[in-house]
């Protein structure tokens, strides 16, 4: 099924702005709030979710997490399976260590946690995404998938394109996670990130190659966050702080304005018509 | 057993300058590292404690929570028991609620989880005290006592006569704390609380009433946060702030520094000659 094609946008350029992450910070809500963009996905095991429940219009799904990168702030399973967990009780650092640790059932477990744990605050939850490509292991991104069609919502899923780029070295995993693209419901994006180009750089790139994208449906991923005494204590505060600058910047908003930009609702209530 | 009186600080104005709910913000942390002062507590569920970690010369405790007061952030058991949540997978947000629900092993699984994860993360760990007084109905101080008697650490006791500044209402609950402190061998403090003193009258306060204590042994609580966005985002900001003030104030110093100011690392090592 093109679901695209069903909502009446095949050939168009259509957008969608997500902010990642929301929830780990103050910072990271504020720049939500402040920016006005609908769509976003929140960190259920972190402290500042409950800030955005109830808020009107507004877009958000569960980004699934079975890592807790930094050294702060930092988040534990809600579940207990012990495969989560590092020596700390935290989520693992890094995906290599989760993808060597984490036990199918057990991840499966703590991702409907989640999704549960989201519907118990009050969120309307309209997609689900994941945290770090954490569940691209093909087990994970199994379960990612059943857990979405269980509920009722779209998954992001990247297209073969995008999921090429990632750095995923072993072949036959790429040929899994391929092979279930392939027969996904969910509607595909081409997944655009901007964190490794330079803050100097990035006007020009939104006008030029993110302005001289053809028809397709891409997803501008980013990391906003405001610049305050929190989150500069994050090692990469500069790129988040960049994120905030350029989608408040009018040059961009009318690169931006150029798309057809869709909320994951309107996504989720189309699927539904199928699933 | 006297331990004041073994560490030969009978007769002294001792005093502790305690920083409650270290981890709950950045902002708080800050603080912690701003004032200089040595000692505090961490709430162990909460995001930033890892911040705290590997700090030179500091004096941690934890700070057992079976509570998450405040609208944002919150927090979550270590631990899985269906007591110690509410309907949203958080510690309750009120005392009250707390003791309606909780069930004593489940709160004993969960301190003793808190204070092993606290162990895990690295710290030297140097007494134990309770937020909002959570642990304060019988069982749950029983479990309190006992873990603390079982890690050799000082458990922060309050004097029969702070006991009874307390809003308990019920004789019996009283009575039966009052037997049990009257047996422990942790040393006893007097608590002295500024929350409920307006920011204007607070350098008076410290000049008048602080400063014209006599003997005994005291321990100031405070919440000091630096004033940031993240910190204005909770309701008593402003208390937060005033403690951030008060204690970084040149006259308040003076006054504290007429008392004989201990560690709990010093109270730690001296009760374990004992216990």
């Amino acid at each position: 099924m093109d679901l695209w094609k069903e909502m009446g946008l095949s050939n168009k350029r259509v957008l969608v702005v997500h902010h990642d992450d929301l929830g780990l910070l103050h910072a990271k809500n504020s720049a939500f709030f402040s920016l006005g963009y609908a769509t976003g996905s929140i960190i259920v095991p972190t402290g500042w979710v409950s800030q955005l429940v109830d808020l009107k219009n507004s877009d958000l799904g569960v980004h699934l997490a079975l890592t807790s990168e930094l050294k702060y702030p930092r988040y534990r399973p809600l579940t207990g399976g012990a495969s989560l967990r590092d020596s700390q009780g935290y989520m693992w650092q890094t995906v290599e260590l989760a993808w060597e640790n984490i036990k199918t059932g057990e991840a499966e477990a703590e991702m409907r946690a989640q999704i549960e744990a989201a519907f118990s605050l009050g969120f309307d939850v309209t997609h689900v995404d994941i945290h770090m490509g954490a569940a691209l292991r093909p087990d994970l991104a199994e379960a990612y998938h059943r857990l979405a069609l269980e509920y009722r919502l779209p998954a992001l899923v990247p297209t073969i394109k995008s999921l090429s780029e990632l750095d995923i070295k072993d072949p036959d995993m790429l040929s899994l996670i391929s092979e279930f693209l392939e027969a996904t419901p969910f509607p595909m994006f081409d997944i655009i990130e901007t964190y490794n180009i330079p803050p100097g750089e990035r006007l020009q790139w939104y006008k030029d190659t993110l302005g001289g994208l053809g028809p397709g449906a891409y997803m501008l991923i980013h990391h906003a966050a405001e610049r305050t005494a929190e989150s500069v204590a994050l090692p990469d505060w500069r790129i988040r702080e960049a994120d905030f600058n350029d989608l408040g910047n009018d040059a961009v908003r009318r690169v931006l304005d150029e798309f057809h930009q869709v909320t994951f609702r309107e996504i989720r209530d189309s699927l539904r018509r199928f699933i």
